[in-house]
């Protein structure tokens, strides 16, 4: 482990943070809510911080291995959510440091789990930086150091592995600092179009930036207590269901469309996946929901489609109150929770990518017995996919399970109702937000414990990192210095 | 497919059928509850049909492939569950097909879910044979078949090896046949053991044999609607937790330990765990349920020990109503749900060896990325286990959660809350039999949909023949001829 250039770049991560902070300090600012002193004082502790250990230290190599990379990308996480969560508590917000630790982790990882009850009221100010942290972290926060500083270490795309969602990050030009840019500026555009498209159709201009933060970092959080619900207005529901699905694809997608390769979307295999659950689920649950819960059918499409574009795309936005839909269209709901977005896009959970290649390999075993001579390569996109990445697959689909039972156990000791417990973890494991019963759209997460709140915190961080990153912090031997 | 080497194979099945069902039969003249005859009859059809089957046919080859042995294996067990659900419908015990058909199925594949809403009063001749399906399910019909007929076909092992639990099913001694008998011996000695046992301590003949098949078949049936809560006996608790705990565990160590090598037990990796497992959740739901639900540590234990024994080994006895029981502990028992007992026992679910192969794999994972160009081997008492038998687990395990998942939003149509939707599925696909609250220790299946019962017998079949066979025969190419 190079401490030395792990701590340096943490010091810039900081900086970097202090930076993001500066659009809320103006918001602040111009709203007068009383939130600017918090943020300022924060801006002030994180640059002193990070000055420290980005600016004094100095580094012998300045090489980052695998392993640095991850210790960095775990680090950094956890360290840009304790920073983070600075401003709430020293504006009054959330006075609790675990209560606002909980809320930073659920912004920065895009989950949207709340621990708020009383959201409309709160600071202006506040507010925009509780859902900027979901644009941050939607396309990754070390991915913007490294798209603002190019010149962190001498192997960054360590840092962009370690961080990016999928089994098979690449890089689309040869250089990280570049790939960063490009990432972000379509990120960047999508998120101006939105608001245009949401003021447009009569959203004020505040509440259009806090739901497209939430929208394009499929992260969530909304400054209404009801959600989109609040609005009732179909055009708004509509463009953010667009926008959420958006989201959800793989943006090296989108690069090849700006090169002129639109024909790429109906050739990626997980593309066409992801738009196949997204409709079959639609169906299934208006069926489900009409003629039960809603009396019109078009009424029953409008609730069905936005729910499953929140749900799969790991937004968690709502609507309505899914908790009082019959019991398929919540299966329906819950098992989605563990699908998610496709790899290389803002949406979390396990993707679409790994989902679809481990029932390729459930083919491959069955085609197995059946001619066992033959060789069976499992291949996508009409690439065959190497034997180290399926298993690096089954693995993680594995590792998901056992964290979130892990996380189940503990959670239970608060003895909340079972599906509360099972869904809770679920909803943060996966980044989703809401879950079902008392963490359901219209709940929060205020009632668990302070262990319960610092294990979902954790989940969350887990799950947005796929995992690795937080589980390899346990291991005594990634420690050792070489 | 060797179609014709197929058709006799079933048919001498269902002879040994014809021969299993008539214990009962003269339990029934014993009794006089008036279901004689319903046995009678049901022997007559099955011979006939085996007969024409097994003893007309002459196959040009009898060569069995991987390929047919999956196939008499699954279609096997279809079968012997219909066939076996003859005298159910014919006593007028219970009268629907369906529900017969259920009750079946979950006897040979030892699950032990009941549609019965009154067991005390049915015929004793109905509830001998209800419970002998689970004697004879436990150890594998099949093998059964084996052990008595040696001569069925060239390649014998392939029908073991399909029917038989755990990744890796190997011969005791090099004769199939003779392994199986072997197997039968060592069952049928603990089972004489046990009713010797239960009578000692006070149980009546007849219960104490009901109760036996239940417990060495980890099948979970009884005579009594409150399960073994209704004799309130510690002494009859501590047999049956001692004896399913036994069956839960690899025959293989019993073959061992009589040829004098009784060390084996403690040498080997998957016992220990099963042990360690066992101990681990029986102490943690005793702190749970201590002071809480029960005053004393005494009875805390009791109950602790009892439930995690039943659920572990995917029997399915209750003494209480752990519905009742706080989050955690019923948690703890979701996940016991999916451990199940050893690779070569007669518990069901995913077994010990698998869940230990995992998160070796998982450590592996983990020490890769640490030291990326050292090279790690998994190793389970000492020896490597082959790439292929790993990625076979890692499959399984997603494969297992597929097919559960697609139950569940088949069942979910049923309208049933969550809990029960998800635990029956859970209860059935691991052969445990209750799951929570509708179907949970007092509850039962009578008010699911016929769809959902016959959904959930399949589960209970695909479950005890771990996935493949029943999959295999849904797939196109596997019936088609070389």
């Amino acid at each position: 482990m190079n401490f030395a250039m792990v701590l340096k770049s943490l010091g810039i991560l900081l900086i970097c943070e202090a930076f993001a902070m500066f659009p809320s300090l103006i918001v602040a600012a111009i709203y007068e809510d009383g939130d600017a002193g918090a943020f300022a004082t924060t801006i002030l502790i994180i640059v002193v911080i990070g000055a420290i250990l980005g600016m004094l230290i100095k580094p012998k190599s300045k090489s980052i291995y695998a392993r640095d990379g991850f210790a960095i990308v775990a680090l950094g996480w956890l360290l840009i959510s304790f920073f983070g969560s600075l401003p709430f508590v020293f504006s009054g917000a959330i006075p609790s440091l675990v209560d606002s630790f909980f809320e930073t982790s659920s912004g920065f990882t895009t989950t949207g789990a709340s621990i708020l009850t009383q959201i409309e009221g709160l600071p202006r100010g506040i507010l925009f930086w509780r859902s900027f942290t979901h644009w941050v972290g939607g396309m990754g926060v070390l991915l913007l150091t490294l798209a603002i500083l190019p010149t962190v270490g001498a192997n960054t795309l360590q840092i962009m592995n370690a961080e990016s969602p999928g089994p098979n990050p690449g890089k689309l030009v040869p250089k990280v600092g570049q790939t960063a840019k490009i990432l972000y500026s379509i990120y960047g555009g999508i998120t101006v179009l939105e608001v245009i498209f949401l003021v447009a159709a009569g959203m004020p201009l505040y509440d259009a930036f806090i739901h497209t933060f939430g929208t394009v970092g499929t992260g969530g959080f909304s400054n209404k207590n009801a959600s989109i619900g609040a609005y009732n207005n179909v055009v708004f529901e509509v463009i953010i269901t667009v926008f959420m699905l958006m989201c959800g694809a793989n943006f090296a997608l989108y690069y090849s469309a700006l090169k002129g390769n639109i024909k790429s979307f109906f050739k990626d295999q997980e593309f066409k996946m992801y738009i196949a659950v997204v409709l079959g689920s639609m169906i299934l649950i208006t069926f489900n929901i009409n003629g039960t819960i809603y009396q019109s059918i078009g009424e029953s499409i409008r609730q069905a489609s936005f729910q499953v574009a929140s749900i799969v795309t790991t937004t968690g936005y709502a609507t309505v109150d899914f908790n009082q839909w019959p019991t398929m269209s919540k299966m329906i709901l819950l098992f989605l929770m563990f699908f998610g977005g496709c790899a290389g896009s803002t949406g979390g959970s396990i993707k679409q990518i790994r989902i679809l290649l481990l029932l390729k390999i459930m083919k491959r075993e069955l085609m197995q017995i059946i001619h066992p001579r033959a060789v069976y390569s499992v291949r996508v996109n009409g690439k065959n996919i190497e034997e180290s990445t399926l298993s690096e697959v089954l693995g993680f689909f594995f590792m998901f399970m056992v964290i979130s039972a892990v996380a189940v156990i503990i959670v239970s000791l608060d003895g909340k109702d079972m599906v509360t417990t099972l869904s809770s973890v679920a909803a943060t494991m996966g980044n989703i937000g809401p879950g079902f019963e008392m963490v359901g759209a219209t709940g929060n997460y205020s009632e668990f414990s302070i262990l319960s709140k610092l294990v979902l915190s954790l989940c969350m961080i887990i799950g947005r990192l796929e995992i690795y990153p937080i589980l390899l912090l346990m291991v005594p031997s990634f420690w050792k210095t070489n």
